[in-house]
């Protein structure tokens, strides 16, 4: 019998960090930045409208620290989608000033799955959480994963059932900031250079330390848990982003 | 006696990622972009016919997040014709607008052949599995990988009965995915960074996702896989490149 | 109950280190120079006077080695403070000669604080560890650091009573140095690639080689340290950033 | 009593990677590309005479994949001449089309040498493999390597015979492929990153695979062996060079 | 008691590794290009100055392989000095033909001092090791290294004798060489990545090579020594700078 737990699948995952070119942004005439402008936010209102027919969902937040000046989480339904934004995002004049720094390509996951009779998939509950429509917050914190095969620290040479129970253990820590910090896994197998992906957002940018320093002491992060970067930014709303990008 | 499995090795194979520089190519008129795509096409076509005289063969992907633009996976009899064609498209008008990111040296591989007395390379199955028109499937995942030799994780000093009975049942997994993912295993010791090349073709992508998890809890994977960076896409038909490399 | 000893939180830190393009500085016109080094002047104003208000605090230094030119380290109350500081930063007239070279994002930290009835937040003596003026030494060190979770040297595996003792006689190293050497710790788990930040000043810059040396010996570092890249620099006072970007 | 061999040292090596910049290079008027190669061609015909006179020797091969377009691997009996050399390169017009990506100092050596009373250095056979004259063969394959250091797996810390032993047992394999494939040690400690490179020449690019795994099955490699970068390449004769740089 | 050895130290040190833009340098009109030869003469001739009053001392090497075109050692008895020469140097002429590679900070370190009565510091013999006037042998080798904290082979978790008995045998192997090699060892924790670095003069390149792999085996650096990247090259007597940047 296999040793994987059975997981859900829902929409596919970007998230695209990109740095401005301040220098040549700057360089341009302010009516062809301007005219930059506008065509990026209809592309974002075409991303608005898809989101409100709840075909897809997305989010900017502006990056703290060099790492990258702006991110976009973007879910699709399929591949193809991300993609074509991708090169979309890629084709229009606001990308000439920008650097591509950093992506993450993954499909949202429901894992620990009990099986019953029901098609979970037509379950509601169990959909709005595979096709979630991504949370406002003002902050978002995001960090890609493995778990641990390093001597006698090897997830995948564990039992199902010591897994779960860890798992599950696990899960009570992130139960206690329910309502504080939303949490929306990602999986990345076969899709990019990490396993999964943690998308963190909350008001409060304070939870996200609080949240993963305690799960840090969890047996499951303690001796089985590899992180890649972590990124933490600040929401762009759509009007914001014209303030952003604006320059003398 | 060698400890080393007997392979039986095809056609060499390179894999090539590519990003657009999207800001000069933009920059270009139209008619020389017109002209530089109609150049691209024209080794495209001639390497379709190669394909047609069974004397290669590719495929042209879209590659999904930053960490390329589109990639093109190529068979060939001889290093040396790989090396032309990388030569060739290097000289392209196309090629100056895009920037190398990643590429994997390998040679098409079968292995745990089990030696009778007819010559393997003159029977037709293995002749199919050694010189391998590619599938022209509407996704690809390429990744890297080795055989650990770490402590008491060390795949080579394993006596070769338990490495063979350990690949039996890695095989298994595989098996269950027939029909849903075409796998192409290539060796590269000695010609590239790690020791093999897995290129996975599906019209599922999430069939990619499952495969891999799957044998990640398999002690083959669990205690002795070394990974390198994953890469997924779309594939790319022939008339799907000019829309790729449209801009307005 | 939970394993992470509770710390107390203060103003978000931003260390921001730059490298000059010194060809394309000089390339600038005298008078264009001067305004760049006005601008910045002004901003550096406005951060002074942000200090003075004790809504802040900030310093400047030059950074010795290659890795960066100079490091600007920027205390807030808030993470969009020290974004907007960034992004003002970024589109001054200087910051096109910078390159940006590295970045470490966190948040002042006291941590094993041992609670009593009062709120330590409205105790005057952790107000002024959580919300310092940054001393204005001559030489500043700066590097991130990680416990290490290795094999049977994993600190998160630790009980708490263990790790409490080990920490109170790294502390007594430290306590020695009292005097010699300040020190501000910043957490950054969630919110950087490292869990902490350490940032020393001292006027004696041969102090800082002291203390990480006789730190390594005691058993917190030895077995549970894992340290980042080290930077070290010399105080830039206001009156000498003139000097330092002056070019003939 | 040293526990490190007596090794014999010849000339000293130099590997040297190159990209193109064929984007620039195809910028270049056909007669300065013409008088570019021509002054190259006349650096060749300078190396070709001090190998007839045994003062030296090179070669050069296109290198697959995108790691780099050529190699020049050049011998000498100083490190001054190496340097030489290699500045001679940087000054000539080609160097401006061509983006340095790869390097390798090191000495031609033979190591496990059983002393007798005869001076080594005076021996001819023993001279013919210090002071090689580089075989010109179809296919070159290079790679560094290092010794293990690692828990249990520390070659430094074997005894001298166990090395020995191990040594002799691994030189079995490469005995077997001789006709076939030609190797060269280069000893690298204290002049690069790794402890030797290994240079294997073939007309059978097969057999670099072959031979490279299997050793990796012998506990010198499978224990003790640390690889870096793997590099293959196709001979480019004198007259091979003009149509390797050729462009329309 | 502290571990940790005392240690007495020296002059502060940088190496400071560039390479040569030769495109760029070409094309700069030759008038140009000795004014800038000029001043950078100047500079090192304000250098020859300052060591001839022994205010401390530097060297030039050019470097073998693509690492770097030439290095600069510099020894000063502040850090505000390296800092000054360094931004010195990046504001010449000069300077905007090299791309700065790599550079490492530290201090002339003596250990393992044995107490008496008398001020080390005013001990002429000590004081010529800690304050010396760097030999212009015909080659130079650098590395950094440190000590390793990893498991079984945990240097700083070993009692003070036992290391202090490693370092002893460890320093019979140098002062074999005594005479062939000159080695300063300068410290750097708390200044850069590594915990020291290791600079060896000589005017037999081979030396570096045999002193380095015979330390190899000494249990000090097989299970407790962590090296860093290697770096050898040729000494550049002044009269040689204008040749090495002669260019037709």
């Amino acid at each position: 019998m296999s040793q994987a737990a059975k997981t859900l699948d829902g929409w596919y995952c970007l998230h695209d960090f990109r740095t401005m070119d301040w220098t040549t942004w700057k360089m341009l005439p302010s009516e062809e930045r301007d005219a930059a402008i506008q065509e990026y936010l209809g592309l974002v209102d075409k991303w608005n409208r898809t989101e409100k027919e709840e075909q897809g969902s997305h989010v900017i937040y502006s990056i703290v620290g060099q790492k990258a000046d702006f991110m976009m989480m973007i879910l699709r339904p399929t591949m193809e989608e991300l993609n074509e934004i991708e090169n979309e995002f890629n084709k229009t004049k606001l990308a000439e000033f920008t650097i591509p720094v950093h992506s993450y390509v993954s499909v949202v996951e429901l894992s620990n799955y009990l099986s019953s009779d029901e098609d979970p998939y037509q379950n509601p509950q169990i959909r709005a959480r595979l096709y979630p429509i991504l949370p406002k917050s003002k902050y978002i914190c995001f960090y890609p994963m493995d778990k641990r095969r390093q001597g006698n620290d090897n997830w995948y040479m564990l039992p199902m059932e010591e897994r779960m129970n860890l798992m599950r253990s696990h899960g009570m820590i992130g139960r206690q900031y329910a309502g504080l910090v939303k949490q929306i896994i990602t999986g990345s197998v076969g899709f990019d250079d990490y396993e999964w992906g943690v998308t963190l957002f909350s008001d409060d940018v304070l939870q996200f330390k609080k949240l993963v320093y305690e799960m840090r002491f969890d047996e499951v992060s303690a001796r089985y848990g590899e992180f890649g970067s972590f990124f933490v930014g600040n929401h762009l709303q759509d009007d914001q982003i014209q303030t952003f990008l604006h320059v003398k």
